[in-house]
Formats: structure tokens, sequence, C-alpha cells
């Protein structure tokens, strides 16, 4: 869309928000790429509501002008979720940062879209309550929602779809619903909050959120162990999980990413396939959950635990999983990162992740590989070099057999990180006829294809 | 519906099923009111199917004949959703009783839609793992999966909505769909899955489910403890649900249903609030949770605890909170009973149980009450003798201002029973502008409203 035709639309909203419009070209370009690969395609406007009704306002001035609408949260998303592939207006949600309502004896929190991760940890500091999921970024609690985040919590916790008690969104024609309720269940009519997460602004704008607080624990305590093969640490993982260990936390990194963490943040771990493990629970539960995953751990041939009880020592314990993805980075001066996700069937992990293995190492590519494995789901992170389009397609076609692989053993494409553009082309094959009820529930919310065109649904 | 016109279409299905199709009239009468208190409908025609593609077959000709199809599990559904409000065909799923498939390694079992509860616990009896979700009566799963039930160990395990991975379906057109996948987790396009999980044979005819299996526990206990109040009881409620204990149940039964209890079953309960609860985990688990508990029921007032641990005993002491609802109904020989169903957040389950006792004292009826306490949802039974018309619409307004003061705690008007046409006037009321995102919906995917028609959307 060309800026002249856009300028009525672009007055409206001027007149509207004021100062919180632009069409700064570089603040435009800012927001057409996320953290994706893709190229950066910007939108023609940006704008910064500050509540709901200034979401459906901008939304229904966009709708008169037939535009298209890309939400944006804290650009974070990894397959292309904010590209505005049709131009358009970007609502930026990060003014919209404000806490609404902490219940705690309902244990639940209502926030604007824009809240963050971390926003929302220091907000529940102290309280003796905490949001568990959290990806490796400081997303905002909207775009969470939005692309169905976990991270390394969800193996106890679940995912958003299982912490978000309600919503609320403003429609393609700028109406404001609010899904759910405060009440711990229902069964009243479709599940319209499950149906809006993981919809990735395609059927409208996610505003407000009602999350789900878990109490804090009374005792938490982490682990590394290095395991002989990639198969040794994945059995303990699923040993614990059959089990019915209510483990927090279960990441396994391979030889190379180990490699990769120990450059990169000066330590010595041993360079094996190992699983950073974490514990919660009262001060006896987490004893004994310890004591029984350390024998899951020997009998599958683990050499020594490392322990850490305290948050200090924990989280240095940790510092090899939290810098992952920068120590990845730092393996290929310059490279960037394409991070790949799929999930399987705990049973089929092993298979997946050697085969992806053996497939990155015949490619010649750097890969090293970090799995939320309780869940079934791991990622491979590519390292492009911008100057080499011939490893950019490899990495490509390397994610491409990756997902083949993952589905043909009855996996899904992406466990977390959501379809964007990125993950289309595999929509069919996924889901087969029940795309087009997918595609039906589109047209029906929003059927003249404004919110966020181009995205989740080929 | 009259027969005549119907005949055509019946032939279609006699040559399809044979000797499964029925349209005897005391047959489709036991399949047109299930256990709810509205009139019975009959639909024209019953037919038994015993596979996803002879259900696909059967609607497909009901699609060209245009006539309505209701899906009926064991029929045990309250709220009406079984009631062929237009005639049309019934069909009833229990002859597909076949274990899909099962894996024990990834925790989840196939099964088709007309597997009972029981039998799915017979299969896995002795496996190591178990399915949560109990709602009171011997329902079907694909009947569990289309009202979103939940049941008493929803506190820790959640509803349908979280223990179901994957589902086939059968769009009102005869298409079949696959919904989710095997895998634990996915962010993959909108979330099919809980769209019809909840949506009471309105989409589609569920015909398999992929459910997630959970670990047996190691030890088991049960307790029962009387309190001298309601809110104490609830109280103790709060805390463990606050505190973090993953308590398993906790069920109240106020003072009139032990009066019941204890009438029924011959036992010899304190007739005051009191709740009956269960501890699943480790032997070290299921210990200090019962110490931590049993503290917090102190300090409310609680008097002894009763234990048990083997089974056996588990079941003798649960006597009572098994046998509530036919206990209720003894109250008040040869009376039917108005189940009740509503849910609110836990901070205000004391005053919506005291006000609503109140109410029911001051109607004068004889209301003894159960709740799912730990999710702050609860049921009023109401006992009604088919000679008392006044009785029955007495009932019908109590039941009316229990929901109204539900929704204006910020509740819901079901928290497990569902919709069907029994709580269709609340639905405006409770989710007011969603409501016509869910009309959309069910426009989308089923435009000529053929699939149990008059049910959830008013």
């Amino acid at each position: 869309m060309s800026r002249q035709p856009f300028q009525p639309l672009a007055d409206e909203l001027y007149d509207l928000l004021g100062e919180r419009v632009t069409q700064d070209e570089a603040l435009c370009r800012e927001h057409g790429v996320g953290y994706s690969h893709h190229a950066c395609q910007p939108p023609d406007l940006v704008v910064y509501p500050h509540s709901t009704e200034e979401v459906a306002a901008v939304v229904a001035i966009c709708a008169r002008h037939q535009v298209p609408v890309v939400p944006f949260g804290a650009g974070t998303s990894v397959e292309g979720q904010v590209v505005a592939l049709r131009g358009g207006v970007c609502i930026d949600l990060r003014q919209m940062h404000q806490v609404v309502e902490v219940s705690y004896p309902d244990m639940y929190v209502t926030v604007q879209a824009g809240v963050t991760r971390n926003q929302l940890d220091e907000l529940l500091e102290g309280s003796g309550f905490f949001f568990p999921i959290g990806p490796g970024v400081n997303a905002t609690l909207g775009g969470m929602a939005s692309t169905r985040a976990s991270g390394t919590n969800a193996v106890r916790y679940g995912t958003m779809k299982d912490n978000v008690l309600a919503l609320t969104v403003v429609l393609p024609d700028g109406q404001i619903i609010r899904t759910g309720s405060k009440a711990r269940k229902s069964s009243t009519g479709y599940d319209l909050t499950r149906l809006f997460v993981g919809s990735e602004g395609t059927l409208g704008v996610i505003t407000e959120l009602t999350l789900r607080l878990h109490p804090y624990p009374e005792a938490i305590r982490a682990a590394v162990c290095a395991f002989p093969t990639v198969e040794a640490a994945v059995n303990t993982a699923i040993t614990t999980i059959q089990k019915g260990i209510p483990i927090a936390k279960v990441e396994l990194l391979d030889t190379v990413m180990m490699r990769a963490v120990n450059q990169y943040s000066d330590l010595n771990y041993v360079e094996q396939p190992t699983l950073f493990l974490e514990f919660h629970g009262s001060e006896g539960e987490v004893e004994e959950q310890v004591r029984k995953v350390q024998q899951y751990a020997a009998e599958n041939g683990a050499a020594d635990f490392l322990w850490a009880s305290d948050e200090a020592t924990r989280t240095r314990l940790w510092r090899a999983r939290i810098d992952a993805a920068p120590a990845a980075l730092a393996l290929v001066p310059g490279s960037r990162l394409m991070g790949t996700d799929v999930c399987v069937p705990i049973s089929r992990l092993t298979q997946c992740i050697h085969e992806t293995l053996a497939d990155a190492e015949e490619t010649g590519l750097l890969a090293p590989l970090v799995g939320h494995v309780g869940d079934g789901n791991f990622h491979l992170t590519l390292l492009i070099h911008p100057d080499d389009p011939e490893g950019f397609e490899k990495a490509k076609a390397l994610n491409e057999r990756l997902v083949l692989r993952a589905l043909a053993l009855e996996g899904t494409c992406s466990g977390e990180h959501g379809i964007g553009m990125g993950k289309l082309p595999y929509m069919p094959l996924e889901h087969k006829e029940a795309l087009d009820v997918m595609r039906a529930i589109k047209k029906a919310i929003d059927p003249d294809n404004r919110m966020n065109p181009g995205k989740l649904l080929p």
C-alpha cells in the first residue's frame, strides 16, 4: 500500500491517538520482522494504544478503510508472525502495560496485553505466587497467548492454553468481547479462550488476559547431569514422567550445545548430552523427587549430579541452559539463528533427535540442540551467516526434513513457536481436512481477511 | 417431522446399517430425554454405527435429506443435551466401544466415543496408569468430551479440556477430520480439539478420542472431616489450594446432604458440613499433604479426621459421597432430581453457598448440597415430586436465582453439566457479545443448523 491513499486513514488515527501514531520509516521497519529469519516487510503505520477502547477504535477505523491490522507485542516471535505482508496498521501493545487486577485468594491476575514476563515476575515477587510460562525471551503476555507459548516449565504447569482463564479481545469489526470467566472451570459454550490462544492475531487483537497463578514452591532444587548418549538422557526423562514425578523442568542440551555454552560462558561442563533439571515442591517432596530421578539417571548410566538449592547457585548452575541461544550464535561469529521447533510423542523422541543430528552432520551445518524433552519438544538452532545464501538454503531444507520427520512420527510441526509464515507450508500436511474447519472459522470471524493476513492459514 | 416423508431417509439408513436402525417408539423415547428433568422429545429414528466411517455415512445421508442429527452417548447428560427438539436421527454411539490404541510409553489411549468410564477403568486396571476424569455416572467418553465433563478429580487433574489430546470428528456434511496430535503440546493453528470439547454435538459428532493417561499414584489416602460451618470447610479447601497442596479430591457435603447419606447408607457421620478428601502421591508426599491439610482443618475448627488407605476402607469411607445422589433422592420418596451446577471464583464460594442455602430454606425446598469446592463448583440437588408442579416451578426459580447469583459473583452458569437446553437462557447474560462469535462459528461449521439443533446456543 503506497503512502498516498493511506493518508485519510492515517489522519483519523492521528486524530484519535495524536503522537502515539508514527509513519517513521525506521520505526515501521523495526516492526516488520520480529526475531524471525524472514525478510522484513514493514507496516505503513504503527499505533501505540493505551486501552482496549483505543484498540477497538483503531480496529474499527481500519475496518472502515479495509486496511490490514497486525498486532505486535515484544516482537520476539520467530516464525514471522509480525511481518506486515500486506502493510497496514501495526498495533504495538507495549504501552498497554497496566496490571488491571490481582486476586491472590482466587489465584489470578488480569493484565493488559503489553505486560511482559519480566514485569509480571516483578509484580509477583514476594507474593507467594508465580506465573509459570516463560519462553526464553521477555515476551509480552498478549504475544505469548497469541502464539500459545510454553517453555521450560510446561512439562509440569502446561502451556498458555492451560494458564489463561479469560481474555478481552477486539474483533475485526472493532467490537470488544470477553471470553471465559474468573471461575476455575466452566462448561458453557464454545471455548473461545482456547480458540484465541494460539490464533496469532488472525481472529482479533487480545488486549487483556486473566492468568492463572500458581503457589510459589516452598523448595526448589536444580541439577545438571551428563549422560553417555542422547538416548540415555531421554530415557531418564521418560521414566521420570511415567513414574508421575512432577518435575518442573527437564531440558536436554546435546554435545554440540554443551561445547557452545562452555565456550560462551567459560564453563567446564562435560561435553556430553546433558539434562538440566528443576524440582518444585515442599522440602520433603523435592528430596523424594530428587532421590528417584537420581536413581533413574544412574540406571541410564549417568555420571554425577551437580546440585543447587539457593537461587544464586541455581542460576549459576543453569547459566548454560539460560545462555544456550547466545552461546549457539557465538559458535559462528556474525551468524543469525534459525530456531526450529518440533514436538513428537515422547517414545519417538530419541529416534527423532538421532535422525536429526545425523542429518545436520551430513548437511555440514553446526546445529546445537536444546529440548524440553519432558514434552517431546526440541529445537535445533541453525546458525546462518548473512553472507552465506547457500548455508541458508541448506538450513531451510534441513528444517523441512525435520518437520516431515516429526509429522511422520505422529508429532506436530511446532511445539511452541507457532506457524506465522514460517510453518505455513506444513499446515495441510499436519491438519489435512481439519484445515478447512480452521479456514471456515477464520472466514466467519474475519471475513475480509484483514487480521494479520497471510499468517497461520495457507 | 412426521413418519411418512421420513421414509426415504430411513430406507437409506436401513440399507446402510440393516438391523442397527430402529424406529421403535419406545426405543426412540428412551433416547429423547437423558437424565434431565426436561420433557422427552424422541428422535424419529435411532442408528447404532460401529465405526467413524459408518457415522460419516449416516451424517452424509442426513445432510442430503436435511434432517437433524443428535449424537447420543450413555444418555446421562442432565441439561437436556439429547432431547430431540426437532426430531431427526439419533446416533447412539454405544456400539462404538472399541479401544483403538494404547500407548503406555506415551501415556495415551485412543478409544471409540462409546467406550464408557467404567470400561476404560477396567482396561487400565493394573497398567500403572489411569484416566482421571469421572463424572458421577458411567458416561461415555465421547459424551464426556461433548459436555466438557470434570468431576471430583478436576481440582488436581483438570477437566476433559485438559485431558483430550486429539479427536476424530464427523462434520455436518459427513467429512471426517482429525484434530490435535499425539504430541503432548502443539502450537499449530486454531485449537479445534478444545473447540469440539464442550460443543455438545452442535458442530459435529465426536467418534474417537485420544486421551491423556496419568501415572497411577503410588499411594492414595482418603479422609472425612466435619466442620462447624460451611465457611470453615471452604476456607480449609482454599488454604489447601493456595498452599499448593496437590490434593486430588476435596468435596463438600452440607448438613442436609450428610443427613441424607446417613439415612440412605445407614451411616452415622456427624451431621455438619463435611469435607471428603483424597490425596495422591508417593507415600512420603501423601503423608506430608495429609499433615498439612490436617493443620489447616484444625485451624478452621475441624473435629477429628477419619482415615483410610487401602481401597476397601477408602470406598467404605467415601460411600457417603458416592451415594450422594441416590441418598438425596431417598429424602423425598418418589422424587426426581434437578441437579444445579454453578462455579464461582473460590473466594466467593462461601458467600454463594450461604446465600443459596438461605434461599433454599426460604423457598421451603429440601435441597442437599454437594460441591467440588477446590474448583469453586457446587451442585444443589433439588428434589421434585412428579405430582408437584408447584414444587417444580419453585425449584426452577431457585435454580435461576442461583445462576444469577453465580454470574453476579463473576462465576459461570455451569461448571460441568453444560448448557443443553436447560441453561440456554443464561448464555447471553454470561457471554454477552462473545455469543455472537459462538453463533458465527456454529453457522460456519453447521450452516443448516442440523447438528443437535436448539442446544447450547439460544
